[in-house]
């Protein structure tokens, strides 16, 4: 990257941040880099005493509250009194509807990288169904067919749920080419939909491994991770959930399907980050990832329908496949193993971390050449010399977040969008000069590779890429 | 430890060790210190050319041979052609039975650390069934049966196989003293019996936390272990394995039990590596194990049965419940992730290892005072300032090692014996001074504790120490 960073637009009004963790801060200097924007107007939200410190050194203004479903439309509204600004959610526990809404009301622009609920739903909700990323969404979904159009709302545009929307059409186009078809990118969803089946796409995982590792064994009783630990857990124990494709023979035992709304996903009766799927990543090759639900294993399964409801034409599965951090591993098996939440979280901070990328793509599987990884392999060593304050998960989504900013700086009034909705390609001209190796690998690896030569499974040799198989037990 | 160590007698005629890794190597000190033998006629058999240095440099014969079906005899009669001597088997892939066998023709003492089979049987047999370690086992049983008396031979005196089996005599007796019972040791198998009954113990865990680490990030495609890395992936793909309680009222859908032989234990279709068991240690609390096939799991099940066959008035539940090092649990969620064995194989040393314990006992549970875990709770650090060439896993192993070859000495004419029927009172005297801490800890804690908040499951509340609810899903 040059030293001349381009300014993507002016942004008028006031900035607010809500939530300074990980991606908060690291999303900060992207900001300061990329917009034109009067600096006095910028505030962070976080009720963390520790982030006071740096955001007073850095002469940020820090509003040290907690918002609440009580104190919200105060607390923002005061901020935003003249309107117009930018509306930057990247904390945990607060509604990204909730806000989302109000800042439509407001004519503010808006921002989030998850579909968040309010402090306490993750664990109080007493029924499962209501506890996924479906009904998450739905209620999202929902709100944009009520309220159509209006001052841009971005949902869900971090790396994942995010960019890696933007992947799945890049990795479609290069499908496209290599299988030797037309290439000109379609202009609307039916027509991206009408490609992914015309390929013979059956799936889609959201294949990541983090590498990234520091020289200290991971300390017992601390939760170790390259993001937010909170955000991780809570999701963890979400039930496992998917897109759940039209090429499906089969039906796990203790899945459950949706009445209402896309009817695109399915979920598990267990949570996410305990069971593991067959994926595979280039560095690795196989590997387990963890089926944690996702907005985008929805939202992309939903996008790509062809027809509509609980029998469409064409679906494809997706679900996000993730292989943590190996101190994420070890601190997964210590949260299971105990039946206990850890009381000490760690993230890894770029200083600490030695060695390691985070390879994030999406693995396009089913088709004539089998499968297509296309994705991000950021090294942590690269992501530091590419902006301060984070790792290279960070910078993946926090680049992100810039690319959807920019999108809605240059589009206020589309409404509430997910990112699969929003142009792909100028958003990953923004994002990809801080995202390293964009590559496209093709694996003729399935998940019938490699079985268990001793034991019988409960697979489906005549189909390699049905979710029986991918499913590990 | 002073530095006088007691010298335990004299060993007339050849010993030889087979097998020069991390336990071969970390017994050879403990030989040289407490036994009176003529060194030079010591040899080592070790195939591996990597071991030849440091054999010569201290002057230790060293025969760079693989044993095999074929040349055992030629190869093991040559060294003990005057007869006498003991022959320490510490070597994978030589077969246990038949070595015994030929030494006890010879009259030559016999150890081993684990009931072995030559080369290729672990992978290579088709049958689970066959694969398991009760067949292994009933295999040396059958040979006791058919051959009593005669020459000593020890089965199995490791750690675990081993040093364990003492253990549930001391804390028997502990629990016993602490329930303000009688505590004179029981004098035969059938008074040891009675005992575990009366006290109301329903089964044994073999109950490990090993917390060693060094500061190095696991390289990836290498499996790290803090002993013999080719003997736990062999175990870790025989079908998981345990000794079958009385009190059972479920049985796994998987499972098999078998028509000859003790019938003390059962097997699951499944490789014990990947399948996970709720269990507890003094250090981390509560924890997931693994519930990898060991010989003890079916010869306590076996040795504390009161009553015969497969409907006995009691039987305790054993099986070992597994937290190796986390650089092992890594290995092996990458190993069966990637459905490939690594080819790379590294065993921590004790002088790279800069925290850490192996924490190795016996959780007995299930009676009034509901758990007692006792054990070695073995610090690298320590182990290091005892003897060389190990960290704390080796010296748990070649101390019982130790024990087991002085209690051969003491007992030359025993025939063919597990540690189960040895005289544990003077065993542990031997291998106390290697052991650290042995110390023994109660628990309220049970399976039925922690479970999933949000999830259902498939256990019994009514029993808590069901193996229903000990087995995770
Ligand atoms: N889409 C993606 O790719 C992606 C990736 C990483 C993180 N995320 C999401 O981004 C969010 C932030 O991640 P992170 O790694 O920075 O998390 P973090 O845990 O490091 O930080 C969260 C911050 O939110 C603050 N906070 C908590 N409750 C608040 C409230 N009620 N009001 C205001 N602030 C509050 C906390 O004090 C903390 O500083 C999380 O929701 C996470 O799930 C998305
Ligand atoms: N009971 C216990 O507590 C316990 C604990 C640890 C290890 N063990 C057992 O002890 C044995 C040794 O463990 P380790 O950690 O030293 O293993 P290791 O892998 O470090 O070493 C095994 C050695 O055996 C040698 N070997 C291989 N094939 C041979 C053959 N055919 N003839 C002679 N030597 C051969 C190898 O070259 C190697 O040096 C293994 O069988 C292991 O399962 C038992």
């Amino acid at each position: 990257m040059a030293d001349a960073y381009p300014t993507y637009g002016r942004i008028d009004g006031p900035i607010v941040i809500i939530g300074f963790g990980s991606i908060g801060k690291g999303t900060l200097p992207l900001i300061e880099r990329h917009f034109d924007y009067d600096a006095s107007k910028l505030t962070v939200i976080d009720p963390d005493p520790s982030k006071a410190v740096f955001l007073r050194q850095h002469q940020i203004n820090h509003l040290q509250t907690r918002l609440t479903p009580e104190n919200y439309r105060e607390v923002l509204g005061d901020l935003f009194e003249g309107g117009g600004g930018f509306c930057v959610n990247l904390s945990v526990d607060t509604s990204s509807l909730d806000i989302m809404k109000f800042m439509r009301e407001l004519g503010v622009l808006y921002i989030d990288t998850v579909a968040e609920p309010w402090a306490g739903y993750y664990f109080n909700t007493p029924d499962n169904a209501d506890r996924t990323n479906y009904a998450l969404r739905q209620a999202v979904r929902d709100e944009k067919a009520r309220s159509p159009g209006g001052t841009t709302a971005v949902s869900c545009c971090g790396a994942n749920p995010g960019m890696v929307s933007w992947f799945v059409k890049d990795a479609l186009l290069t499908l496209s080419r290599d299988l030797g078809r037309e290439t000109a990118p379609p202009e609307d969803r039916a027509g991206w939909a009408a490609l992914m089946q015309s390929l013979g796409v059956k799936g889609v995982h959201i294949a990541e491994r983090d590498t990234q590792a520091r020289r200290v064994p991971r300390p017992r009783g601390t939760f170790v991770n390259t993001w937010s630990v909170e955000g991780f857990i809570a999701e963890g124990f979400q039930p496992a959930e998917l897109g759940w494709g039209t090429h499906e023979t089969w039906f796990p035992e203790n899945a459950h399907r949706h009445d209402t709304g896309c009817q695109a996903a399915i979920w598990l009766e267990r949570p996410g980050a305990i069971t593991r799927v067959h994926t595979w990543c280039p560095t690795p090759g196989p590997q387990f990832g963890f089926i944690v639900t996702h907005n985008e294993a929805i939202s992309i399964s939903d996008y790509y329908t062809v027809g509509e409801g609980a029998a469409p034409e064409y679906r494809p599965t997706c679900h996000y496949a993730y292989h943590p951090c190996d101190d994420a591993v070890l601190s997964l098996h210590e949260m299971f193993g105990s039946g206990r939440q850890q009381t000490r979280h760690h993230i890894l901070t770029e200083d600490e971390i030695v060695e390691g990328i985070d390879e994030l793509g999406v693995l396009l599987y089913g088709h004539d050449k089998n499968a297509l990884w296309y994705g991000s392999r950021l090294s942590n060593e690269e992501a530091r010399d590419l902006a301060p304050y984070q790792n290279a998960t960070g910078l993946q989504v926090t680049s992100a977040v810039l690319a959807g900013m920019v999108w809605a700086l240059e589009n206020p009034n589309a409404g509430i969008v997910e990112t699969d909705e929003m142009d792909f390609a100028r958003c990953l001209e923004v994002q990809r000069p801080y995202l390293g190796p964009v590559e496209a690998h093709y694996t003729d690896w399935t998940p019938l590779q490699d079985r268990w030569a001793q034991f019988p499974e409960d697979i489906d040799e005549s189909d390699p890429w049905q979710f029986r198989n991918v499913l590990a037990t």
